[in-house]
């Protein structure tokens, strides 16, 4: 439930921004409006939202700025050359980009004598407002505390990080890193078991299940990484375990026709861990693959 | 619940072979070990199992007789030879191999008068026995529903699949590749995370919630794949836009020292399959880059 007294700029209507004007709107806020190509705003105009001339008219206009263009160079363009007008404004920015790009335009915000918050939507446009919709923010938390009830306007799941403002970047290509090995990994299933006449929808319920086993399996993993021991108790399988089941599944992809590269590069990942001296731990010591050289 | 009159037969004594004699100890059930080490039967003998001197006495003690050794070469090692000492027996072979070694050992047992299902037990040994554990089996469905209830002592998860023998090795190299692929990008994101101070502990209920996020995807997916038109409807996102937010992880992954293989690999993929005509479709349409030539 938003505060409906407080009102709201947004700069940047693509199919974002839109969304995210109509859902402060759609509660009643005042809403400032702005985008390049001022024809993007029409829909919005007509559900009673005005139209800023220039960015400096939008920031003007509320105490709450949200922009979310296409990138942060877009966002310095944008209101890099504010100034003095952004002074005891509220800047959240929605824009995609890098933990270090927010870190610095945080900083920039700060030296203007505003207020900033970074965040990332994890959904897409038609998720904007829904209960379940998680978009991550970042910044000084009185800050957030202040205008929460207006931002979960546009996602019940509206989570608060910390100060750095680099994390809901890092947790963003993160979570989307997931689900694109989930993906291709579900994908080449299909293609496999496609090749015994099965649906990709009979596979699926139990792709499902074995989702939840993973949680767990992952959930095992956390705990052994966050420990910074490296010991990897293998309470599951060891590492020489899962490559012999690998091993399993490169030859039926290749007795199959089916791609192969996928199931090699996990053959490779693995050989390079065991050949670390891990084949008596868990997969959790595959993270060692992937960390920066000095972790 | 088993029948505990029916005498069981478990030839294959390792880790798995032994947690599959002990849960048919454990209900009662008259239970004839044979391993070529006969040490490993050390255990199930002092708990009331009797040891075989040999794979045909094994056999000839019981009428279900399960197999489970290291690779199907070494099931016809083992009771390739016996010939008409099979017939009318039940063979469950638990050993993992290929889909065609599976539907050609069916054919072979078939041929020598013999039952015959094959299995792929989807949980580590300690896992036989439990309420949730799955084991897939396929063959003649008279078969399987006569002895459902000894094979449920394994796991409750006991599933029929069909006919095709070869149907649980292929749900089997599915269902573990996607637990590959799914913890490989789980362990990318920690390394990620990690560069921010923030513990594996910590990203984990975004991680679980975010597969459940997948759950929907898929679903969504397995339909499209299975309509067989390839319109891959982009009802969430389009590839060109996955492909756009990719790009984000590739930066951030060189920018944090994070390897870049995993990421550049979905890359390649996308952009391969974006050649393809598939920019405005949804990720299912990746499915392409898997299959087989001529699918």
């Amino acid at each position: 439930m938003g505060d409906n007294h407080t009102s709201v700029s947004v700069l940047g209507l693509g199919l974002m921004g839109q969304a995210l004007a109509a859902a402060f709107l759609k509660a009643g806020h005042a809403t400032t409006v702005w985008n390049r190509s001022a024809d993007k705003a029409d829909g919005l105009v007509k559900d009673g939202a005005v139209l800023a001339a220039n960015p400096a008219d939008a920031v003007a206009a509320s105490d709450l700025v949200v922009v979310c263009v296409s990138t942060y160079d877009v966002v310095h363009d944008v209101i890099g050359s504010l100034g003095d007008a952004l002074r005891g404004k509220t800047v959240v920015n929605l824009t995609t980009g890098s933990s270090e790009q927010a870190r610095q335009t945080a900083e920039w915000a700060e030296k203007n004598g505003a207020k900033y918050l970074d965040g990332a939507i994890m959904i897409t446009p038609p998720g904007i407002g829904a209960a379940t919709s998680v978009l991550f923010y970042a910044g000084d938390q009185a800050v957030f505390d202040a205008h929460e009830p207006v931002l979960k306007l546009l996602g019940g799941g509206t989570t608060y990080l910390g100060t750095d403002h680099g994390k809901p970047a890092l947790f963003d290509v993160s979570l989307l890193g997931l689900m694109w090995g989930a993906l291709n990994s579900f994908l080449h299933g299909v293609a496999i078991v496609e090749t015994g006449g099965v649906k990709a929808q009979e596979f699926l319920p139990w792709a499902h299940m074995w989702l939840d086993a993973i949680k767990m399996f992952t959930a095992d993993y956390a705990a052994q990484i966050d420990a910074g021991d490296e010991k990897f108790p293998a309470n599951d399988a060891t590492l020489e375990t899962h490559l012999g089941a690998l091993k399993h599944l490169v030859e039926e992809s290749e007795a199959l026709g089916v791609d192969t590269e996928l199931p090699k590069y996990s053959e490779a990942l693995m050989e390079g861990i065991i050949a670390q001296g891990h084949a008596k731990n868990s997969y959790a010591s595959v993270v060692k693959a992937y960390r920066r050289p000095n972790q």
